[in-house]
């Protein structure tokens, strides 16, 4: 577990700035400052200033192995360089969104990239009431991007098959494949939640149509290989401000289903729609429906004047993808709002409440709205969604 | 386009009973004989045997470049390689129906393997009147172990994945997408068909639900990674007697949809459900009949002893699989009708009929039964299949 590469050396502060000295990204004489910003699990994340001008570079390292959701997991080194080689893809196609990544070294599993400190992490953003009021119109031209241009639709199939090897990543695929599409669902697996909500916890476990429809996302996840997909894009991989936004840590990145990344995004709003009260929630509604009107409306622009592929203007062949993007997206959605509430990893949108029977309430209701969207997924569209948690608000013993 | 790799050398006759000695495989001292039997088009093989004891050997290598369908096509010698690889996985799944590699060379694109001459192609014996009781049976077997054993069921996903980075075939897989998938179902490009069905053929190109359905299923044979597929599965790449059954040439084997062989072999079948007449009609329905019957009891079988998923005892699960295979096998199996009337490359079994309004009766029907096989489906089964040809036989001015 602990067999480092031959070549491994875990950076320091000091010899981070060396570093980037010898890279010339830094003024050779400038007094550089370097602060270790990452958590610790997976990577750790040398932020260095130029204590002079204030500008700034990333360097981060991966190591060799971590600490994922309490366990001890073995990764390789390569997620480092999954993660540099997905960020260039990424932002070939949609730079005002992806970091600039400046250099990285396979061996070092190191990747040095801009420093994107005068944003905001989202996640902490939305919890503490920051407003964004692009985010969601930005992440759906992203997700829109990224998920075309990776496609059949625009590379050359052959191409494409090319680049879906080079992005195999089985490791990081498994945690999602465990702690996304099964733990959750087997009352015999691994799980954390507060005890009033076993009921709930129980009723899914129970629910054959629930079970069997995950089967099948699952599979879909296993299978389906539609585009170069970030792999895990939830708020906490997004740093933004009132006009700016960037998608960071594609280190899941992967060929699978455009509904994972668009499902992804859509559940880790629903927390924020599902914990907020008042005008708070109404924006979050907002940010919905705009996330998901901006992804139809650049794919669709996309397809109709980038697609190269002989079926393009095949009546009803755009509709049916769109339906399925955003059917597959619900399903995905689903999943992800029952695993960060009965699985080993939670949200902070949910964990925050103070009020206990609050949080219990809202966590009973993102359970809920977690089974409906998987078995519901086909008919289900977001101004449902929308009056469905209005509904639960209304009838909720407590505030949601 | 001829540029051939560095240690690449073309065997002859006598180069190829040399590395037969040298490789231990007959007998040093025996007086050995060689003919070069392939079609010279893909690959050269060479038919060595011992002329005292009549056991052989067969030799086969690649060429770098190939003519593809009267088309110049390069094609790296890489095929090689993933053909005698398929050889070895579908064999450690399934011995009684694959025949032994001996040797591979990667560089020299060469792959020693065992003599079946004692064995008849089907198509030809099929088309000859030939019978082979168990070759559906068999061939049932055949996919579903070759499908279940590769697949997430029972390989770690993780490992299948590495198996299918292993399997990324892109030249043979464009060929597929090319002529099974595009050419034949837009008017403006590459065809090849008798004057007389022209009328049917525009019927196809200007249906828009075939065209949509097409460009589903052809997503999906660029998108579904199932499992280790045979690749290009019809009559011509089997083997048989009255007992044995052997599937030979997986050099298109990749990571697809377990419909993509299922269909291949379905398909070619109906060519002869469709050329013949009375018992010789009836033994193929029969045929056909005893493949699914085949496939669908040995992969329930599998599923339910040698299933490693923690899904697989959910209620449904096994069927909805069993429906989605049958389903995409029936639009996989209307491609290839398709496009072996209309398509540049045809079936001997439709062009060895002798009477020119008989042939035009019988590729007219190929061509409707492949657009109701790619639009039905959904709702169409095997007795569905049969009646529709049974039905056409009766109505038909000419016997089909």
């Amino acid at each position: 577990m602990t067999q480092y590469h031959s070549n491994f050396t875990r950076l320091t502060n000091a010899t981070a700035i060396i570093l980037a000295k010898k890279l010339g990204l830094v003024d050779a004489d400038a007094n550089l400052s370097c602060k270790e910003i990452g958590d610790g699990n997976l990577n750790y994340v040398f932020h260095i200033t130029d204590t002079a001008t204030n500008n700034g570079i990333i360097i981060k390292q991966a190591v060799p192995y971590a600490k994922v959701l309490g366990e001890s997991w073995p990764l390789t080194l390569k997620r480092a360089a999954i993660e540099a080689n997905a960020l260039i893809h990424f932002r070939s196609y949609c730079p005002e969104f992806v970091p600039q990544v400046y250099y990285s070294d396979e061996q070092l599993a190191i990747t040095v990239m801009e420093d994107l400190s005068h944003l905001k992490i989202v996640r902490s953003g939305l919890i503490a009431g920051d407003s964004f009021p692009l985010l969601s119109q930005h992440i759906g031209e992203y997700v829109a991007k990224t998920s075309f241009y990776t496609s059949d639709y625009h590379l050359e199939p052959s191409a494409k098959k090319e680049v879906a090897r080079q992005f195999t990543n089985p490791e990081l695929c498994k945690i999602t494949e465990v702690f996304i599409f099964t733990d959750p669902f087997f009352e015999e697996l691994p799980g954390d939640f507060e005890v009033e909500l076993t009921d709930a916890a129980k009723r899914i476990w129970h629910d054959q149509d629930v079970i069997l429809e995950v089967a099948k996302l699952k599979q879909s996840f296993e299978t389906e290989q539609e585009a170069l997909l970030h792999g895990d894009l939830h708020t906490g991989s997004i740093f933004a401000s009132e006009t700016e936004t960037k998608v960071i840590d594609p280190e899941f990145a992967f060929y699978g289903p455009v509904g994972f990344d668009l499902g992804q995004y859509t559940a880790n709003l629903l927390f924020q729609a599902v914990s907020r009260n008042g005008a708070g929630k109404e924006e979050i509604f907002t940010q919905l429906d705009e996330f998901w009107r901006s992804f139809e409306k650049t794919y669709s622009e996309l397809w109709n004047t980038h697609n190269k592929s002989p079926f393009r203007h095949v009546t009803g062949y755009l509709p049916y993808l769109l339906t399925k993007f955003k059917r597959d997206a619900f399903g995905f959605a689903g999943c992800e709002l029952i695993r960060r509430t009965i699985g080993l990893s939670h949200v902070a949108d949910l964990n925050v409440m103070e009020d206990k029977e609050t949080k219990i309430a809202a966590k009973t209701a993102t359970l809920k709205l977690g089974a409906l969207l998987i078995k519901k997924r086909e008919e289900l569209d977001v101004p449902a969604v929308i009056e469905w948690i209005k509904q639960q608000t209304l009838t909720s013993s407590s505030p949601l």
